[in-house]
C-alpha cells in the first residue's frame, strides 16, 4: 500500500469521530436484519452480514490493536474472520462463510463494541509519534469498512433475490427520475495527470503519473433502462457482431437476456431491489450488467466504453454529489457520475507505473488482485457517502453482475481515416 | 404408497397424542439451536433445521388439512417448503434452502403451533369414516417427521463440522462400550417372507413376498473402529483389489483416507460429533462410511456386505432395543442391530415384486427414488425412538457419508467348489 | 471369474479356429476405416478403433502368452493398452486414449498378426494339461474380443455422429420391418433356476441359483419407434409423474427430448446410424434410450421394465436367431429377443448369490463393476453373432445412450388388491 | 481490421511467391506426420494438424476466392473448417475438431493444392485494381497461415506429451547455449510512439500512437532454467507473497510445481519437447510458464514483468534475428528477443486508442478477443521465420502454458520514495 506521502496532520478528535461514525453506520445497516438474514451467503463470493461485521472488526484488531500491544480477544476467531491475508494465517474457505453460525450475531455485536472502545482508547492515549503512525492504518480501516458496507447491501440483495417471498429492506421512495438529454462532451486529450496520493487514497490510486490521451467525447449521462430495452428488442443479446468473444460465450452459456434481478414483462422492465419489485422508469440508469453486456450495449449505441483515464478526466472537478438513495434506486441524478451505478471501463485493472505493494500482510490489500479484472469508476447507490472520488478505482471480473454496475458511453473524436 | 391392508382400528386419542408427541419432539430438538444455527445448509443435499420444521408442517397442511377443507395459512410458503413433490407445484431449488431467511425461525415456530391445533381439531371432530381415512395419512406424516428429525441432527452435524470453533450440541455421556466378541451366526436360508404391510409401514416395505435365500452367516456385531484402523494401517485405501471400481475412483478423486468427521492422529482415531471432538474407543462401531468403504472393509475382513434379505432374516425377532444415545455416540450395544449405525447392504434400492406407487402427489414418497441408491438397514443414534423395525428400508447413494452409516459383515456358507 | 465347473473337453483345432475367426472378424470390421477414423474417441468412455484392436491383443499377450513364457513384444505398450487392470500396472487415463497416435494403425495390425501366430503356436504345441488350463482363458479372450467388436461399432457411431458430413460405414439394406402384433405372454412364476456355468459363460452369469418369481407377463415384441413417438407427442418428456426422480433430472439437465442420434422432423422420426440418416419405420424398435427414458416409456405404456429374472425366463429356449443386420438397423425380427436392441431391465447389476471374483488381475473382469449399473438382456445389431444367450448379463449406467438400447414391457399379473 | 494505410505497391510475382512459399511450408511441417498424428486434439483449445491445414485453406477460399467469384469447392466443408467467424455461419464446436476424421488427410492435401492453384491464377490474372484490393487480404492470409504453423507445432507437442511412448518429431541438434551475463539496460522513457501501420501489420498493432513512459530498465536476456530452478528450490511455488491471488489459486488447484512438459529429477530440470526428453541447460531460457508463474518468478528475482510499451521500446531496432531452431529448443541467442520464447508482459490485451475492427467477418480477426488475455511480445522457436517484429502483439489467457512462453525482467528506475 502506498501510504499518503505528505500526511496532513489530522486532528485527533476528528479521526476518532470518523472511526466511530463508520462503525456505527455498519451497525445501523444491520439493525433491520434478523439473525437469520445476517447468516445468508448467496454464492461463494458473497459473505453473510454478520461475517462482514466480524471481519471489519478483525481488521482493526489485527492491523491497529495487535501491533500496539492489544492482543486479539479470542484468537480462534482469526481463522473465522480473516478474508484473504495469506501472511496472517489459516482461514475458513470463502464458500463456507455462510456455515459459521458461531460466533452468533449477538456475540459479534458485543465484540464490535469492545473493539471500538479499545481503538478509541488507543487513539486517545497514543503519543504523538504513535498517533501519526496509526493515522494511515485507521483511515485504511475506515475505508475498508466502507467497502464492506457496500458489500453488506449487495450481498443481501443477492440473498433476498433467491427468496420467492421477495423480502424488502427499505421502502420505495416517492422520487422521480430527472433524466438529462443525451449530449457528448468533448475533451481535447493531451498530457494529463492521473491518480491521487494526497489526503486519503488507496494505494492503487497512485503513484500520480501523467498519460497521453487522444481527443475523445463522453456522454453527459448514464445509459438508461430504455436504451437497454431497445437493445434487447433489437435482438442485441442474439447479435454476435456486438459482442466480445468471451462475452458471447458468457451470455450463451448462462442463457442470459437481461441484467441481474431484471426481467421483461409485457415489454416493461421489472426489477427487483432492496425495496422489492417494481417497474423501472425508462429514464433511469440500467444496472446489474456484466462488462460484457455493457460493452455490447455501448457498441450497439455507436460508441464504446471509456478508458479509466478518460473517465477520470471527465469526472474531474465534480463533487461527490450524492442523491438521496435511501431506497437504493439509482436515479442518475446530475449525470450519474457518483451515487447511481458503478461504470465499467475498458481498462484492465493493473498497477500504475511505479506502483509497489507495501510489505507484509497489509500489502495484500490491492496489488495481488491486479489480474483478470476490469476497472469501474464512480460509485453506486450502495456506496457509503464520502467514499467516492474521481480517482477511485473499483475492480471486478468482467462477468460480475451482483454489484450495481452500469455504463457511460465514450466516443473517439478523430476517426477520420 | 401401499397403505396398510388391514388397518387396525386406532384409538383416536392415541393417534392424536402420537401426533402431538412427534411434533413436540421436533421442537425440542431445535430448542437448543439459535436462529443462526437453524439457518445452516452445509451442502446442496442438506437442509436447514428451520426448513425441516417448516417442511414437516407443510406436509400436514398439504396432505392432511387441505384435502379436508382447511386451506394453507400462507399459500406462498408452499413454494418454500415443498421438497420434491412435482405434482404439488413449484419449489425453491434444494441447494438454495439455506438462503430462505424468511419466514423467520420464530414465524415457523408459531405456524407449527397453529397447524398442530388445526390437525388436532380435525382429528377430534372428524366423523368415523373421515377419521379412518385420515389415519394412514397422519401416520405417514408422523413417520415422515421422524425421518426429518434424523436429518435435523445429521445436517446439523455436517454444518457444525465446517466451523473451526467446533460447536457442541450435547454433552458427552460417561458411558462405556460393551463390545461383543465377534461370532458368525449361521442361517439356513430357504424360502422366507420379507416385508411388512400390517400396522404402519412405508409403502416400500411391501408387498410382503417370499424369496429364496442360500445359507449364509452374519456377524453378531458391527464392524468396529479398531477394525477400520487396522484396515487403514494395512493400506486398505491404497489397495485396488479391495475396491469396487467406482469406489476406488471415489476415494481417489476426493483423496479420502478416513470416514467423514474422522482423522487419525498419532495412531488414534479422533472423531468429531455433536458432542464435540474425542478419541474413539476401538471397540465402538465405525461410522460415517460410504458404501464403497464399507464394501472394501468387508472384503478386507474376509467377508462381504449382506443382502437386505439376509439382514432382515438376521434381525427378525429382535426388538428395537435403543441404547441411551443422548450424546449421539454409537456404542453398538446388543450387537448394534438398531440405534447405533445404519448398515449398508449390497442390495440396490428397488421395488419389491408387485410394488406400485400410490396415485397423486403422495405417490412420490418412495417409488421415484428407486434408482442409483443402496439399501441400508437398522437405525442409528440419530434415529428417533420407535422409528425402526426389521423390515425398514433406508436408502442412500453409495457415496453418502454424512449419515451415521456403518456395516455388519456377512459370509457365504457354501463356497466349497 | 468363476470358470466353467465342468469344462467339456474342447477339440484343439476347433478352439484354434474360433480364436482365429474372432481375430479376423475384428480386422474385417476395421478394414473399411481409415487411420484417421480409427483414431477417433468421441467421449471419455469411448475408445478409438485402433485402441480396441490393440487392447484385445494385449489381453492375449498378458493373460495367455505371458503366463506361458512368451513375454510381451513391446513392454511399453502395456501402459498404452491396459484398460482397467489395476493389478497389471500403470495405464494411460481413459479419456486420453484418443491421443495415442503411436503406435500407428499399421503397427497395431502387424502386431496383431504376430500375436495371432504366437497364440496359435502355443495352442498347437501345448501339452494336454497346459492346453486344458489354456481353454478357459482363450475362450474368455474370444468373448472379450467380441465385446470389443460391439464397442468398435458403437464408439464409431458416436464419433461419426459428431461430424456434420455424416459419414457412412455400411449401405442401407432394402429390408422391411415385420412387426408382431403386441401380445402379452403370461408366465406362472414360481421357483426357477437362473444363470449358466456349463460351456462358456462369463463369471457374472453364475453361480446357477434358484429364485422365486411371482406370476408376470412379458410383451412378445420390443417397444417401437411409433410408440415412442406417441409418448413424445403426449408430452412424455415433460410429465414428471412418469419418471424416476434421477431420470427427470437427467433429461432436464441435458435438455433431452429424443433418444440419441434421433430427432423429430415434421412428425417423422429421423435417425442417424452407421448407414447414414433415414426416416425410421414406426414399427421398428426404438433404440439409443437411457434406462430413464425406457422406464418412463414403460410406465406410460401401462407396464414396467422386467426384472432380469423375468426376462431370462421369457427368453428361455429361444435360439439366438440373428436377423441380417449388415446395415445395423434394428428390425425386431422374431420378437426382437436377440440381435435388435439390448433391453433394459429394472435389475441393478450385482453379484449372484455365492459369486466370488477370481484371484488376480483376471478377477477384475466383472465383479468390480457391480455397482451403479443396470442389467440389460438380449443383444443388439452391433453384437457379434454367437455372442448372446438367454443368461447373458450386459450392464451399463442408467444414463447410457450410445449403445443400441431399447426395451420390452412387463406387467404384473396379480395386482388385484 | 485496420488495413495498412499506405499500401506500398507490391510486385505481383513476389506476392504470389510469398503465398506459395507459406503454403509449401505448412505442407512441409505436416509431411513427417502420419494421418493418426494429424488427427490429434490434445485439449479443447487445440486443433488437429489436418484441421489447421484445412482451416487455412478455407480462409483463402472464403476471404480471397469467394468474393472474386470462385465459389467454395465443397460448401459443406465450411462448417468443418470455420474457426470462430460468427458472420460466416455455423461451425463444429471447437472441442470436437478432433472427431472429424472426414475429410481425410489426403483429401485435405489435394484440396490445398487446388486452392493454391486457384489463388495463384486469380492473382496472376486480376486487373490492377482488383490486384491492389487483393493484396491486403492475401497478406493477411499469409500471416494467418504462419500463425497456424506455430499452432501446428505447439498443438502437436501437447498431444505427443500425452503419449507415454514419447514420440519425437525432430532430432536434437548438437548446439550449445551461449548465455549473456545478466545486465539491465536503462531507458529514459518519455514520449514514445508505439505500433505499426506501414507494410504488413495486424490491425491490433495500430493505430500508431504516442504514450508517456517513465524511466525503466530491461534485462538484456531472458530468465533462465537455472533461475527458475533456484526459485523452485526456494519454495517459490509455496510462497504466497510472490503471487497474484488468481495465480496462487491456479497453481494450487492444479497442483503445479513446474512449467508444462517439465519436471525436476534429482535436482535436474528434465524437459520434454518435439525432440524427445532431455536435461535442460541451466543457461537456456525457461519456457512453458503461465503468466502467473512468470509474474511470481519476476517478483522473486526482485523485478517485475515489463509493460508491452517498455518491451517494444527495448526491442526497437533489433532485427528479427532467428537462431537455428530446427530442434525447437530455445537457446536465447542474442538476448532472446526473438525466436526463443514469447515473453509475457504485464499489459492486458486491449485496443490501442482509436482502434476499430473492420466491418464484416474479417473484423472478427482480433478485436473480439480483447478481454481476459495478456500481451506477449517477441516470438518463439515455433514461430515461422519472418513472422515476428517489435510491434507484434501476441495474446493468451494468463493460465496458458502450452505455448513456448517465458519472460524478461523489468525494473522501475525511480523508486526513491
Amino acid at each position: 500500500m502506498l501510504l499518503p506521502l505528505a500526511m496532513t496532520p489530522t486532528e485527533r478528535p476528528t479521526l476518532i469521530e470518523q472511526f466511530r461514525a463508520v462503525r456505527r453506520r455498519t451497525e445501523s445497516l444491520a439493525a433491520a436484519l434478523s439473525p437469520e438474514d445476517q447468516q445468508l451467503q448467496a454464492y461463494p463470493d458473497a459473505s453473510p452480514t454478520k461475517w462482514h461485521r466480524g471481519h471489519t472488526t478483525w481488521f482493526f484488531e489485527t492491523f491497529v490493536l495487535a501491533p500496539h500491544g492489544v492482543p486479539p480477544e479470542e484468537p480462534r476467531w482469526g481463522v473465522v474472520f480473516n478474508s484473504y491475508y495469506e501472511a496472517v494465517g489459516a482461514r475458513v474457505p470463502r464458500p463456507q462463510r455462510g456455515l459459521l453460525s458461531r460466533p452468533t450475531t449477538a456475540e459479534i455485536g458485543a465484540w464490535r463494541a469492545r473493539v471500538d472502545d479499545r481503538v478509541t482508547l488507543l487513539l486517545e492515549r497514543a503519543g504523538e509519534d504513535t498517533f501519526l503512525a496509526l493515522v494511515p492504518l485507521v483511515r485504511l480501516g475506515i475505508a475498508h469498512e466502507e467497502q464492506h458496507q457496500e458489500l453488506i447491501l449487495t450481498d443481501l440483495l443477492a440473498a433476498f433475490a433467491a427468496n420467492p417471498l421477495q423480502p424488502t429492506y427499505a421502502p420505495l421512495a416517492d422520487a422521480g427520475v430527472s433524466a438529462l438529454e443525451l449530449r457528448f462532451v468533448e475533451h481535447g486529450g493531451g498530457r494529463v495527470a492521473l491518480g491521487r496520493e494526497q489526503a486519503f487514497a488507496f494505494d492503487n490510486e497512485g503513484p500520480v503519473h501523467e498519460v497521453l490521451l487522444p481527443p475523445f467525447a463522453l456522454a453527459n449521462r448514464l445509459v438508461t433502462v430504455g436504451e437497454w430495452r431497445s437493445f434487447a428488442a433489437d435482438r442485441g443479446y442474439q447479435t454476435p457482431s456486438l459482442w466480445l468473444s468471451d462475452g458471447l460465450a458468457f451470455v450463451r452459456s448462462q442463457a442470459l437476456d437481461a441484467p441481474a434481478y431484471t426481467r421483461l414483462v409485457d415489454g416493461e422492465v421489472v426489477v427487483y431491489g432492496l425495496h422489492g419489485e417494481r417497474v423501472a422508469d425508462p429514464a433511469e440508469p440500467v444496472t446489474h450488467l456484466s462488462l460484457y453486456e455493457a460493452d455490447a450495449l455501448a457498441t450497439w449505441l455507436g460508441g464504446r466504453l471509456p478508458t479509466e483515464a478518460e473517465w477520470e478526466l471527465g469526472a474531474a472537478g465534480r463533487d461527490d454529489l450524492r442523491p438521496d438513495t435511501r431506497d437504493f434506486v439509482p436515479r442518475g441524478t446530475d449525470g450519474g457520475w457518483f451515487g447511481s451505478v458503478w461504470q465499467w471501463t475498458r481498462s484492465a485493472y493493473g498497477p500504475y507505473p511505479g506502483y509497489r505493494a507495501a510489505a507484509g500482510a497489509i500489502g495484500e490489500y490491492n496489488g495481488k488482485f491486479m489480474i483478470n479484472q476490469a476497472v469501474l469508476r464512480g460509485s453506486s447507490v450502495f456506496t457509503p457517502p464520502g467514499h467516492s472520488r474521481p480517482t477511485y478505482r473499483n475492480f471486478w471480473p468482467p462477468g460480475t453482475r451482483f454489484q450495481a454496475t452500469g455504463l457511460r458511453v465514450a466516443r473517439d473524436l478523430t476517426r477520420d481515416r
